[in-house]
C-alpha cells in the first residue's frame, strides 16, 4: 500500500526571490541530496515536503499564500528561528555531534542556552504541528537531520498512527560528548529521536553511538538498546506501553550519471585546463571543503608540510590544491580558524616555495565547477576530517577522476565504513601518519591507483540519493 | 612474607638545595601523599623509593654520590627529561586523560611528538632498569602515575619474577580520547600498563575507562577486559603465555588528624581572622585550585554570575573566594586561561560590586595556610572540575570545616564516587545547574549542612594515605 509520504527538513527544495517589483519567483535548489529527494518524492502521490522559510522572500511567499505543489513552508518567527538554527542546531548540536569543543571553555550551558533551547523546542513543535495537520491516516513521515531531532517525539504524541523515521546526516555524539549536555536536555533529545519507528545514520559508528547514548532511566522513562547484534532500542515512557525504535544504516551515495554529467560541462573543462596550467607536470593533492572546524584543514596542511620535510624528494614535484571556502564567518571561532588556515598555508609557501613552484594553492571561492575540475585532476585526494557524517567529497572524487586518484581518508569520516579497503586510511590527529599516507598515495603505481579508484567509485555509487530515500521509505512501510 | 618494597615515582620524598658554598642539603617534601607514602615505607624493611632528579641540585647530588637511606634518584639527561615530563606526560597524557583538547586544533601527533615520545620511552626505561637492578627476588614494586605508564611493561620484560602494580592519580581517558593517540602509541601505553599485576585507580569511572580502552588486537598481541563484573584484563603478547592484570580501585583519602593539626596552627588562625574581616557577615563560597584547565574555574565564575542574576537576593550577602594560583605558565594555553579567569572575575565585580561589597575575591598566591583558613571559613565549597582524578580539596574541606560546609561537586571529580550522596552534584558544563546548586547550598539549613559535612568527612577519611598504600601493597602480595 503506497501511503502518503511527507518529508520534513529545515531546508526545502526551493526558495523564493523577491523582485524589485514585488513579484516572487520560485527557484529550485541544487545539490545531490535535494535533487535526489525531489526525484524520489515526485514518484509518490500526494507527497509533501515541509520546510522552514529561510529568507524574507520565503516568509513573504508564505504570508501571501504563494506556494508550489508538494511544498509547504513554515513561517517561523525570525528570532525563534535564529535561536533554534544558529544557537542550538549549529552551535550546540553540531559541535556536540562532531566533538568540536575547546573543552576547558566550551560548551557552556547557561540561562542563554536555556532560552535558545526553548526556541529549538518551539521550532521543532512547529514542524510537528504542520506534519500532524498535513499527514493522512498512516502516512509515512521522513524527518531530516539534527535540526529536527525533537520532531519524531512531538509528532508521535500528536499522531500515534503515523509511521515516522528520522535520518541524521551528521555523526552522532559519543556518550562522552552527549553526556556534556544537561541531563534533561540529553533526555529530551534522545526521547525526541525515539518517537521515530526507525532512526537512520550514514554508518554503524554513528548508529552505535546513538544506541550507547540511548541508555536512559530517568523520570521520563526507560530506554535501552537491545537485540543481538543491537539494532533497536526498547523504550517505555512512564505510564505508556513499551515501544521499539529500529536503528538502521543507509550510507548516502553518489548519483554517478548526474555527477559525471556535471563534471564534463564545458565550464568545467575550461577550469580544468586552467588548473592544469597552474599545476604543470606536478602531482596534485586535492582537498575541497568548506572551512569548517570538523574538516581538519590545519592538520592536513601540517601533514603536507611534514611530507615536504620528511620526503624532500617531493619538493617541486607536487602541489597541494586546498579549496577551503569560508563558512559561518558570523562565528568568531570560524573566523579565527579560517585565518589560521590562511596563515599556515602562507607559512608553508614561505618555507618551501621556489621561483617556479608554489607548494600550496589556496582557493577560498565556493566554485563548484572549479571543484569538479580539481576532482578530475587530482592524483591524491586528502579527506581527513576529525569527524564527518559521511563526507561526500570522498565519494565524488573517485567517480569523476580522469586518471584514477589515490584517496587518503580519515577514520573519522562516515565514508570510512564503505571505502576503507581501497583508501589509505589515517587517524585524523596523526599528522605523521597522514604525511606517510600522502607519500604512499603519491607513490602508488598508476595501475593500482586506477583499480582502487574503480572499486572506490563502485562503493561510492552503491546507494545514490533516490535509492537511499526509497530504501528508507520501504523500511518505514514495513514497520 | 614481607618481601622488599619499591616505589617508583617521578617526584621523590626529598629534594636537594645547593648552597653558595657548594654544600648539598636534603629537604623532605610535604603534602599528604608524600608524607603518607613515606610513613608507610618507613615500616617496610629495605624499602626503596626511586625518583627522578628534578633540579640541578638533585643532579649534583646524584653525581656526587650523595643520597639518603631508602631513596635513589635517577640522573636523567635534562633534555630527555624535559621532553618526557613536559612534552609527553604533561602536554599529551595529561590532556588526553583529562579531555582538555581544543579538538579542531589539538592534539597534533607529528614528527616532534615522535621525537618526544622516544624520550618518554627512554625516561620510563631508566626507571625500569633501576628497579630491575635494585629489586630483590619477588619484590613488590609500586609504580606511580601517568609519567611512568610504560614502566610495568619494561620491568616485566627485565624481571618476570617481580610483583608489579601501577596506580594512576589522574583520570583515565575515555576510549574516544585514548583513540586520538596514534595506534602504535596507544598500544604501547596500554601494554605498558598491562605489565603490572594490578592497576589501580581512584574510582570505578576511571577503572572502567581503562578496561574499555584495553581492548586490543594488533601485532603486539591481544587484550580484553574479562570477569563479571569486569575486574581484570586478560592479555597475551604474541608468542607469550596468557597473563592477567587485575583492575582495582583505591580512593585516596585524607589523614584527618594530620590535616586538622595543620588547619589549627596559629598561622592559619591569623589568616582566618583576616579572611573573616574581609568577608564580614556574608556567606562565603570557596574554591581552591591551581589555575589548571581541568579545574573549570571559568564556568565556576559564570555560575556565580548566574546565581547573582537569577537569585538577586544574594547580592551583597555572599562573597566568592577564588583561590586560583598560577600553574604551568610556560604554556600559552595556561597563560591565556589564567588571564581569562582574571578578566571574568573583574567583569563580575564590575557588574555587581557596590561601595561596600566586592562579589569575587581572587587570590593568586599559593598560600596553603590561607587555603586552610578558607576551608575552615567556607559556607559552600565549589569543586566543579571538568575531570579530575580525585580532587582532594573536596575531601579536605569537610574535614576541617569549622561550622559545616555545603559541597557543590562535579560529576567529573573522582571524589564524586564516594561523596555523591551528601554533596550537591552538578554536570560541570551545566552552568545553570551549578548556579542552582550554589543557591541550594547557600540556602541549606545549618543542621542539615552540619550533618552532611560529618558524613562527607567520614567518607573523605575512609582511606588515608598510609592505609591507601598498605591496601595496595597487601593486594600486590596476594597476587
Amino acid at each position: 500500500m503506497a501511503s502518503q509520504v511527507l518529508v520534513a527538513a529545515n531546508r526545502g527544495p526551493l526558495s523564493y526571490d523577491l523582485g524589485d517589483d514585488g513579484t516572487l519567483t520560485a527557484r529550485r535548489g541544487g545539490g545531490g541530496l535535494v535533487s535526489g529527494l525531489s526525484a524520489a518524492l515526485a514518484r509518490q502521490p500526494d507527497a509533501l515536503w515541509i520546510c522552514a522559510a529561510l529568507s524574507d522572500a520565503d516568509r513573504e511567499a508564505v504570508r501571501r499564500g504563494v506556494s508550489e505543489p508538494g511544498v509547504r513552508m513554515l513561517d517561523i518567527d525570525p528570532t525563534t528561528y535564529d535561536d533554534a538554527y544558529n544557537g542550538i542546531a549549529n552551535s550546540v548540536l553540531w559541535f556536540t555531534h562532531h566533538h568540536l569543543y575547546d573543552i576547558p571553555r566550551e560548551p557552556v550551558f547557561d540561562a542563554e542556552f536555556r532560552r535558545q533551547w526553548d526556541s529549538y523546542v518551539a521550532y521543532n513543535r512547529a514542524f510537528a504541528v504542520a506534519l500532524a495537520e498535513e499527514a493522512g491516516e498512516g502516512a509515512a513521515v521522513l524527518v531530516q537531520d539534527y535540526h529536527l531531532a525533537l520532531v519524531p517525539g512531538e509528532l508521535r504524541e500528536l499522531r500515534p498512527d503515523l509511521r515516522i523515521s528520522h535520518f541524521t546526516h551528521t555523526p552522532w555524539a559519543s556518550p562522552e560528548f552527549l553526556g556534556m549536555l544537561p541531563d534533561d536536555i540529553r533526555s529530551q533529545l534522545v526521547w525526541g529521536m525515539l518517537g521515530a519507528d526507525v532512526v537512520g545514520f550514514h554508518t554503524w559508528a554513528w548508529a552505535d553511538g546513538f544506541m550507547a547514548g540511548a541508555h536512559i532511566d530517568d523520570t521520563s522513562g526507560i530506554a535501552r538498546a537491545t537485540g543481538d547484534p543491537q539494532r533497536r532500542v526498547q523504550h517505555q515512557k512512564r505510564g505508556a506501553r513499551i515501544r521499539y525504535t529500529d536503528v538502521a544504516v543507509y550510507p548516502l551515495g553518489v548519483d554517478a550519471d548526474e555527477l559525471r554529467g556535471l563534471a564534463h560541462r564545458p565550464e568545467v573543462d575550461d577550469k580544468l585546463a586552467a588548473l592544469r596550467a597552474e599545476v604543470g607536470n606536478r602531482k596534485a593533492i586535492v582537498r575541497v571543503d568548506r572551512t569548517e572546524l570538523s574538516k581538519n584543514i590545519l592538520r592536513g596542511l601540517l601533514a603536507y608540510r611534514e611530507l615536504l620535510t620528511v620526503h624532500p624528494e617531493w619538493r617541486g614535484r607536487v602541489v597541494h590544491l586546498t579549496s577551503a571556502y569560508p563558512s559561518r564567518q558570523d562565528l568568531a571561532v570560524y573566523r579565527s580558524y579560517t585565518q589560521a588556515v590562511r596563515e599556515l598555508a602562507e607559512r608553508i609557501n614561505g618555507e618551501f616555495a621556489t621561483p617556479d613552484w608554489q607548494p600550496v594553492l589556496v582557493s577560498v571561492k565556493d566554485d563548484f565547477a572549479r571543484s569538479l575540475a580539481a576532482y578530475r585532476l587530482a592524483d591524491v585526494a586528502l579527506v581527513n576530517p576529525v569527524r564527518d557524517g559521511m563526507n561526500l567529497v570522498a565519494k565524488e572524487i573517485p567517480v569523476v577522476s580522469d586518471e584514477g586518484c589515490a584517496l587518503v581518508l580519515s577514520t573519522g569520516a562516515g565514508a570510512y565504513g564503505e571505502l576503507r579497503e581501497d583508501a589509505l586510511t589515517v587517524n585524523p590527529y596523526d599528522v605523521s601518519a597522514t604525511a606517510e599516507a600522502l607519500h604512499a598515495a603519491l607513490s602508488m603505481p598508476a595501475d593500482e591507483r586506477l583499480e582502487r579508484t574503480k572499486r572506490l567509485a563502485a562503493a561510492a555509487t552503491a546507494l545514490p540519493p533516490t535509492a537511499w530515500f526509497t530504501a528508507q521509505l520501504d523500511a518505514l512501510r514495513e514497520v
